[in-house]
C-alpha cells in the first residue's frame, strides 16, 4: 500500500512512518525534513504535493497546529491558527486529495478528545477538532469509489509530557495505542468514524 | 432582561424577537433591516455593535451562513462561507461580546444536527456546526462571572420547506420547539450544552 503521512516531522508522524514502513511504501510530508515539503495552510502547496506523489492508497494526517494559551488572549487572530492549520489544512488535504487517491483508498485525520472533553487554554483545538469530526462524518457519505475517511481522536499523548498539566486526570494515550487507531482506519473497513484509541 | 438577537432579519430570528419582546427588551441585529446593522464576518463590525448596544444580559444568534451545494464543487473557497459565517462569525460574537455582557449573562448560538447526522450537500455546515459545538463546550469552562453559553441544534426547520428534500426522514422542528430550545438556554441554568429542541 502507498501511504502518505502528512505531519511526519512530528513525534506522532515519525512513529507511524516507522511502524508502517516495514510493510508499505511510506511517503513522508511536512513543512521540512521529509520526503515532500508541504504547507497545509496553502491549497496550492497541497495540490503540488499530490501532483508530485501521484496516485496513492492512504493518507494519514498528524498535522494539527492550533493556538494553545490563555482564554483572555484568545481573539480572532489567534483562533486562525487552528482554523488554517488543524481544520482547513486537514479538510483541504481531503478536498484536493480525493482527486488523486486510488479507489478504495482512505483518509485518516487527527482530532482529539478536546472536541467533547474541553480543557482550559485549548478552546481553539476544541473548535478545530469539532469541525474536522463534523467534516469526516459528512465526507464519508459524499466520497465515491469506496474511498473512506475517519478521524483518530486521542487524549493527551504519552510523549508530550509538557501537556500533562493541562489534562488533569487524563490517562495519556500511548504511541502504540495511537498506531492501532490509525491501523483501524487505514486497514479496516469503517468510514465516517471518530476512532478513540483508548 | 436585555436580549440581543443577531440574525433577526431571518425567519428564526424574527420569530424569536416576536416571542421574547413581550417580556424583555429585545434588540435586533442583522446585516440590514434591524435595530442594529452588523456584519458578523467582521470582528470590527461586531465590536461596533456591542459598543452601540452597551451592556446586555443575553445574546442569541440565529446567524449561520454556510455553503450548500454539490460536494464536487466544494473547494477551500466555498468552504470559507461557513468558516467566516456560521463558525467564526458566531465565535467572534462570544470572544468580543464577553467584554460587554453582564455577569450571569448568556450566549446562545445556533448549530444543527448536521454535525452528527450529515446530509449530502451540507458538508460545510457539518464542519461549522461541529466547530461551534466544540467551542461552546470549551468556552463554558473559560467564561467567568457566571456567564453561560449553549448551542441550540435543530434538524431542518418547519418553515424552510425548500430544504425538506435534503433531509429525508427528518421530522421538521417547529418554530415553537426552536423557541423552547432558546428559552432553555437563556432562562435556564445550564452551560456548555448542545440543546436539541426535538
Amino acid at each position: 500500500m502507498k501511504i502518505i503521512i502528512v505531519g511526519a516531522s512530528g513525534t506522532m508522524g515519525k512513529y507511524l512512518a516507522s511502524a508502517f514502513t516495514k510493510d508499505h511504501e511510506v511517503i513522508t510530508a511536512a513543512k521540512q525534513g521529509c520526503d515532500i515539503s508541504v504547507d497545509i495552510t496553502s491549497p496550492e502547496s497541497i495540490e503540488a504535493m499530490f501532483k508530485k506523489v501521484g496516485s496513492f492508497d492512504a493518507l494519514i494526517s498528524t498535522a494539527g497546529p492550533t493556538y494553545v494559551g490563555p482564554w483572555k488572549k484568545l481573539t480572532d487572530k489567534e483562533f486562525r491558527q487552528g482554523v488554517e492549520g488543524k481544520m482547513m489544512g486537514q479538510i483541504n488535504l481531503v478536498l484536493i486529495g480525493q482527486h488523486y487517491i486510488n479507489p478504495k483508498g482512505s483518509f485518516t485525520l487527527i482530532t482529539g478528545a478536546l472536541s467533547h472533553d474541553p480543557q482550559k487554554n485549548f478552546a481553539n483545538a476544541s473548535a478545530a477538532n469539532g469541525a474536522v469530526e463534523g467534516f469526516v462524518r459528512a465526507a464519508a457519505i459524499e466520497l465515491e469509489n469506496g474511498i473512506r475517511i475517519n478521524a483518530v481522536s486521542p487524549t493527551v499523548i504519552e510523549n508530550s509530557p509538557q501537556y500533562f498539566p493541562y489534562f488533569p486526570g487524563d490517562i495519556p494515550v500511548t504511541m502504540q495505542q495511537l498506531e492501532f487507531g490509525f491501523r483501524k482506519s487505514v486497514f479496516g473497513a469503517n468510514t465516517g468514524q471518530v476512532i478513540k484509541p483508548y
